[in-house]
């Protein structure tokens, strides 16, 4: 069985890791290249012991010396970074799976709205194809360039976009409140990561605006069919390593029963092997996705304000970054969707 | 300077600890009795040894024998149980500062939907004075019979009430989305709540009619001043020991502004020991009232929902229970009010 | 490819969730049994949602049921209930690979020493093989019944015994002072388990006799070729999930240096692919280790106190039970040795 | 009642903030001045916001400046940089009490080996008085420079002095092991301590050689009443926040007995308000000296070994810094020795 080569660009943080640990056990990729700027030289087991007997180096990251040895690339960058590494890498010919948020939206305003800057390259916003298997998978068999959905956003579009479908919910006054262990914020190194500020400290941040908000809109209106969805989401960092819980409430469209509900969650995902629907009235745990590659879904209704409430957990490093980015990789290249995933 | 001769009934218990801790330095009490029926007879520093040297040792709980060395009981002990108690100690002449929700909601409708049971004492629940001493100071000056407020009600009560009553924000659609560490389900020995279920889990639980729901709806209903509120409220329980934060969104009314929102904080605020109003758009953290009587409380405007979300945290064992409880005391017993507390 | 039949008896535990984790996705095994007193009748999922679409359902445990279904089985039970299946296990011919403490022990007066009453079947005692691959490997080829190593014994055998092989230190005044997650207490409900009670919670226990102490003793005597070893174990538990630290303390033999060490333990391990050792004088963490089934060696010499000091951590429920026991399954049925591990 | 001046120098890591919080409580002391170079001009509250009201603002540390507001400082700064304070307060009068471990090593050829430069004023070496109470509380009656015992020492030195002693242990083969929360490192940014390299991770570190070393084998030496000892002591990293628990190891003497070591320790402690002896055979736990000044020492006496094992805990930062440093205070000013601890 022939094996593609692929690269991964940043992979001394945490989503690198992730990438390299599904990567290892997957038998249709080889490993060509891994880049760190600041390890390059050092083989990966200097910072990552547990992957001692792979034989992997860090090396310098050049697009073009990826090029030469890569079919396919991630990119597990900030964002901003990842954009300079996409588009030569994507002039020399290598498919690029990016994990950072350059190019999620489709709409250059908001980009420029939430980073502060224009886009360097607005036609590929719109090429790239927005990595979520269960939404666009027939548009990931082709696509050059994914742009990985984001951790938060996973979690709150998988729970959302069939509920706004089926119009069962409102697309109005939708409130989303997740949850994220501390990976979230990558391996940063900040005071207000360090262990003693998290343990023990539970705390919302950047309630109106966080950069995952346009990305999440723009999908949610997607799915609902309409032009735009304004709506709060609000992020919270609790002391736990991996995990993401979103907790989203919608307004009850009328005629809306939990038996709906759950018929349209069952329609939607009963076929889907990474996303996994509670019975009714059960809570999602985020223990239970925990280095998988699933999404868990529980459903409610609340009779005393006709609010549908819907609780939906990830892991944040696997169904929120690599996992996911990897399972974009198996679609575009024909593999079983869930290679190395399970 | 006399002392007065207080007792704790459930000693035992995380609130029980709690109370111990901040009374053994309190200068104005004696602790006469402390109990627990399952440690009746042994000293404190079986179950707590970090009181080892106070000579305390637990008996039987029996409100006759309480009646005859205490001027005031705390009732840390499960929500039915509590009422067993009070019943008679408030024969006995004995005020009572209850810590469990028997005495919290004014409705015995209310009290029948959410417990399942008629209330054991439907007059007391109408004498009870809620105990949040922001709220109730002067009824609380003359009260036999205080309910405490529950630990996630006095997140959003303290941080809802002032805005709701300056009719900034509208009193419908309110969405309160709590988290909890573990102590707050007590010192309770089930499955759920050991170590490894608890760690690295993040869940949300109970999210329609949690019995602290109708509190919360009681008593932001007055601060509106409107006949009856219904949100909702969303608890989670995360991996810590103490501290809830709580999240809250409403729909701001016409004439709204981050101003005015700061202004009725301070307003509300600024002469309170125990609530701490953060300059605009920070948010609190819960690990800033570890082991404090203080609320701290942050405020932001969302202009794209036209929302205002608050941000809210207490330690849920000293303002969301004991701490709390002694505050009230200090003001029943003509104490400074923070005696016993800084 | 012909697959073999087993069983999880006890699969409502960690270390039953653990082999269920590794033994789906092992592609020479069927599961055709679990089993649960407790849970007898559920489908997995009710208890572990992660392996939800397995189509496992929990069965009473029965030794003449499974010995229809299974060809081998795996109990993963409280000590003292293990033997109490093994016996009629063996006797109707399945093969009994055991994760508790009932046939470690190759003295039957050491058994009563520590467990307090007589051994149910001490002809097993000697006939079963002791379950660590890296010391009994050949000696499992061929065997009935596995006693599998304990999790503190695995972490400090395996870096002991090479040592004490050589020479290059006494067996003698050894100190072994080791730190377990609380999974190492199993899924136990007790109030000393409760997140509340662990989390912020660093405390030995046990320090004189923990039952651990007679295995290690017994294995490391074996190792040194001595008739027996009296040395100190501490264990200590701490809050976390997973992972076992043991820091071992020799003194040097004469001419014992670093590099000699270094020698002995890359002569012992080179060829091993569960264990790694590290560069001298780095030390093991257990966070390496998480979720694998290997055991990382550091190791030091301390010139001012003519000592060796040796750090050895593990996943106590991946090498330290589960793991460890598929591995040794691997061995008896002639699979590769790391079939299902990587 | 006249209070004393004092300043904290460095307030803005965990010792500086534990000072602050007692010191504000403590009745005999008016803090005159904070300092951080970092925060110089900043409100204490934007730092740590539950010193909000306190009045406190953060200034440039200079030696000249404090001598004019402070009668003692507090030096809560990394070693090295604490002499450069330490020297010219005391030149201008001021009375130091250091945290660091500039001052704590008699010998200035120990220092150099440990520090590997030279100590910058050996006289002071010699006046300094070593800060732990409960050894050297005469002679710090009259200090005027006081090095505070360092967290991992406080807590073996007071578990091992009374023993040593008593010549009911030997001198020799000692074996210290010891955890600790991640505070122990200060309020430092680096990747390893930032929160998911700490989670879940276990790990020793610096097993040969720490700087606690020599203070704590110079201070067991002076109790044993020999000239030096050599022993081992082995540091672990455990993902808590605050407290340290050290288990030490003793070759027993001759007649050594569980009741007589029970004497010692009854005999050396029953009249010290923080040092807690448990009952024999019971271990010390963290948790019960969490934000205490509060030493709690266990005993066993293992006869297979004939071995003592002794394990010790106190709140690094409270008892193993900051609080043992205000106790120091207490003594140094005439206050009662626990005023501003209980």
């Amino acid at each position: 069985m022939e094996k593609i080569r692929v690269g991964v660009v940043g992979a001394a943080g945490y989503a690198g890791e992730e990438l390299l640990r599904l990567l290892l056990r997957h038998d249709r990729v080889e490993i060509t290249a891994i880049t760190s700027r600041k390890n390059a030289g050092s083989p990966v087991e200097t910072v990552f012991p547990r992957f001692t007997g792979s034989g992997l180096t860090f090396v310098e990251p050049s697009a073009e010396d990826l090029a030469k040895k890569c079919d396919v690339a991630f990119l597990a960058l900030p964002h901003g970074l990842a954009a300079e590494y996409a588009i030569p890498l994507l002039k020399f010919g290598v498919k690029v799976i990016d994990i950072s948020a350059d190019f999620r939206l489709r709409s250059t305003a908001k980009y420029e709205e939430y980073y502060g800057v224009p886009h360097p390259e607005p036609e590929l916003l719109k090429e790239a194809v927005y990595g979520q298997p269960e939404r666009y998978r027939e548009a990931l068999k082709g696509a050059r360039l994914v742009a990985c959905a984001g951790c938060y956003p996973t979690s709150i579009i998988l729970a959302s976009a069939p509920l706004l479908a089926s119009k069962l919910v409102k697309p109005t006054n939708i409130v989303a409140s997740s949850m994220s262990g501390v990976t979230g914020a990558g391996r940063k190194v900040d005071l207000a990561y360090i262990f003693p500020e998290c343990n023990e400290s539970l705390k919302a941040y950047k309630v109106c605006g966080h950069r995952h908000l346009p990305e999440i809109e723009q999908e949610l209106a997607v799915a609902a069919g309409v032009d735009e969805i304004a709506m709060n989401f609000i992020p919270h960092l609790v002391p736990a390593n991996r995990g993401i819980n979103s907790t989203i409430l919608f307004d009850a469209a009328e005629g809306c029963t939990l038996e709906k509900i759950e018929e349209v969650y069952h329609k939607a995902y009963d076929n889907e092997q990474f996303v996994r629907v509670l019975p009714a009235k059960k809570c999602s745990d985020t223990k239970y996705v925990t280095m998988t590659n699933v999404c868990e879904i529980g459903f409610n209704y609340d009779a005393h304000t006709n609010k549908v409430i819907v609780t939906s957990v990830i892991d944040n490093l696997t169904k929120g970054a690599s996992g996911q980015a990897i399972q974009c990789m198996n679609i575009m290249f024909g593999f079983p969707e869930s290679t190395g995933l399970l």
